[in-house]
């Protein structure tokens, strides 16, 4: 048993990576050319196009499809549920996605750190406590939650995303986790500097 | 603000169905014929075809896919997973899946009050404990559990294969949590009997 | 140190059977009659009558005795605390039961998975939100919970009975966690159909 | 709704005391006559001969009968399990007996307190570490904990009997916790000086 | 590596006392004089007189300066917060005090077994409370919790009080636990009859 | 009650800022010229110069004293408490201390994360172990912690000071959380680029 490579994008060895299909490496393209590197949770999939190929379709649709919840909202979902995980991978990833998205370097740092610290609006203070008691007791979720995220003026199709993105979050920190998945360093120094 | 339908499928108003895409529409009659019934969760995803198509091709593949892990082994993960966070959607329709893939419906049922109980064999109790603790604190794998996992005779990709499953149930357990997902009532009587 | 013989009613070797004193025989007698076989947790105390008289005296009070609470509430009980516990003993036998007087199997099953799934009238809601409670964090219990049970029509001497169940699970849960104590497989195909 | 009597055993109201058998007069007859008073337990149990009998049966037997187990090694699992659920009638009441059988008053209370800073011989450690895993983690006993305390002298037959003293406290501090029950102050000042 | 010294006051040998200053020769003789022994978390910190500076100068400010919450009401703090941390020393250092502060050794003990279960006034348990809070999920506390304790007569300046000492326990509670700190046998007989 | 000012160092009125010693002004006017601000905790401790002096006095000392741990290994241990309590004001100090003195601003974001993910030499990864038990279950550190300390090179004065530097940050999370203190904004760019 040899000891994983640290300089490995995760603790496993899952063999070489696979042939890209063509969309595929148009998104990688797309990657490079936008932020400059293909995050690292691309590569870490990359042994196996359908796997992939179905991480990008769920994780596109979630973030960047239209929805009642802005895409800062999400970012801010990804970085609260990361917290409580205590994901690296997700907190370096989704950390400088919410820096970036929110103009605002300082109130990304503070979501990371606890979002209750961040006096965020009242819409996402209940936002995020849906998330925050979905991450941690799933199975203590019952009705007046969902009332109270309708109190906040979030309508039931924007209840579905937030439990949706909390959710996936809630497994890439496992996924992340359980691999040791190493984030690309780029991300660390960007958006650090208000926009 | 409207008490929600308590036969509903979820307790989110979140719209009608789409119109499936012909694939979709394929799928869910080979389900029907199958299984009798479309999974509950396929039809609270389908309001949205982009979302649908993205769930379906992530779960098929972890549960379907050619892997080191058997079918039934995925099955447990699923379970054992969904033990921890007392979801009644998947232990209702995973229950059933693992009765049946076991040919050993009293065994189906330990897996879901406790795999502790079921005197697996070493190899399968080393997958049920990393699950478990993947599930319950994330943030504390280490070497440790990866190495645990090889000793037990996996390899690097049987290792990202119980990860990402058990992982996904994460996500799934917190989507059927967050709605309030009622599972197929016929789930109940599915593989009650030895095979 | 021998392995435990997995096949017998529990993992400790405590000693043959004693005899059976004449009101113990008949009550084996009246099991084996009305259920078809003696239950697996009065074989494990059989070692002992004076034990096994103690533990038959407490739980047959408790469960069968005048109550304000319904002999399917007292099992609903049961459940639940079983289920935070993650009994296998108790999930199998006091589901069985749970089905039986319930005649619905799937409201049984339910309970087990997650009582929150059930959507059960207030009141046994009340009932088990304070079970669950009392089962986790029983420190914490104050005058504001039993107020939630008497707002929910429960008299002071319901409330007893609440506790003195919840707390007998409590008992009886680790009783089987400790001894790994199986069940009968009987209790598997009991009750599985709606009566 | 009225507000319980804070000089009443419990904060239940229960009814009046039942007439006691000739069999549980006497009992108390011996109480008051060896400990000055009757615990306020029995006389919480005293609306019902019955429970209140059982309970008397099951303790007695727990405590008293022939055992493996001393008897101060008894009440300090029953000290060390109500320390974990932080329950005022047990530690005031078995806190008392600790003290009481071990003659030495300062020990009894580092078990009420922390049986980690009671440096005790590695048998009574092994035993109060299988209680406090047993009282806070039923579901993940595992064969690997039997072994443990049989590695420390224990036989099967005395394993049993932590397990049964173990798990009723759980049951008797969530009976008090859910009733508030009182301890006779008397407990307070007995066996404090070294005997 | 030898085995720490059972005697010892704490279980690091940290190297022999250091030369007391003469105002902390001074403050060693008036805790001889008034209390007959010199608390052993001083002669813990014996090794270094910074250290042992800072912690009086701390701790002295904390529990005896002027304050919105009287000298029991701080004792009261310690007592429950070390409760929730099962801190030995504390528990032993600080019981004794509360007994003494309170003139009634049965209040002591209570707040050291379970505060919930001593039917304090309304403004102490929401003291207690928001103790308990800051300890165990220190994460969570929000303006919802600095309110509730206005709500029950406390100024900003009580507040702040309340959480300093809170804060203060949650420190020497962990520096206890980490060296194994042994209290003075002294404390045990202190103040257990009522003044 | 009016509405804590969010501008404000804390969320709590504590009243004016008292007039500094000589002593305390030299002390603010090094902090301005060497930071170029004057640390909100200091800020926040203002309103009164005993509590600030003795806060001074024991951070100073437990921080940059004479130690066998570097100054960078005391602020990861500030750190990773932190991480464990989300405290916001610490990991936004400390954090910049350790992205400083580590001169390696990534490494300093990681144990802010999870210092897991770090591969950090083993010293370390125990150090850091150590600190996250006393964090979070200080009841169960025993004789075994410290001896894993212990071989892992620290001498038992070092774990005196692992010990003393763990408790301290879970005292200040705590003072933090409680009164909603906010760090200087400067923090959030110090030591960002790699010295």
């Amino acid at each position: 048993m040899s000891k994983p490579n640290k300089d490995a994008v995760i603790a496993l060895d899952v063999g070489p990576p696979a042939k890209l299909t063509p969309a595929l490496q148009a998104y990688f393209d797309k990657c490079q050319e936008k932020l400059g590197f293909v995050p690292n949770v691309l590569r870490a999939y990359g042994f196996d196009t359908v796997k992939l190929q179905a991480f990008i379709d769920m994780v596109d649709d979630l973030m960047l499809a239209d929805s009642g919840l802005s895409k800062l909202e999400r970012e801010m979902i990804a970085v609260a549920v990361s917290a409580v995980n205590h994901c690296h991978y997700c907190l370096a990833a989704h950390g400088a996605a919410v820096r970036q998205r929110a103009r605002d370097p300082i109130m990304g740092e503070l979501i990371a750190q606890n979002w209750r610290a961040a006096h965020l609006p009242a819409r996402q203070q209940a936002m995020l406590a849906f998330a925050e008691k979905l991450t941690e007791t799933p199975a203590k979720i019952e009705e007046a939650d969902r009332a109270a995220l309708r109190a906040a003026g979030f309508s039931d199709r924007d209840i579905w995303d937030i439990a949706a993105t909390a959710a996936f979050y809630n497994m890439s920190n496992r996924l992340a986790a359980a691999t040791d998945m190493k984030p690309n360093l780029a991300y660390h120094d960007m958006a650090r500097t208000k926009a």
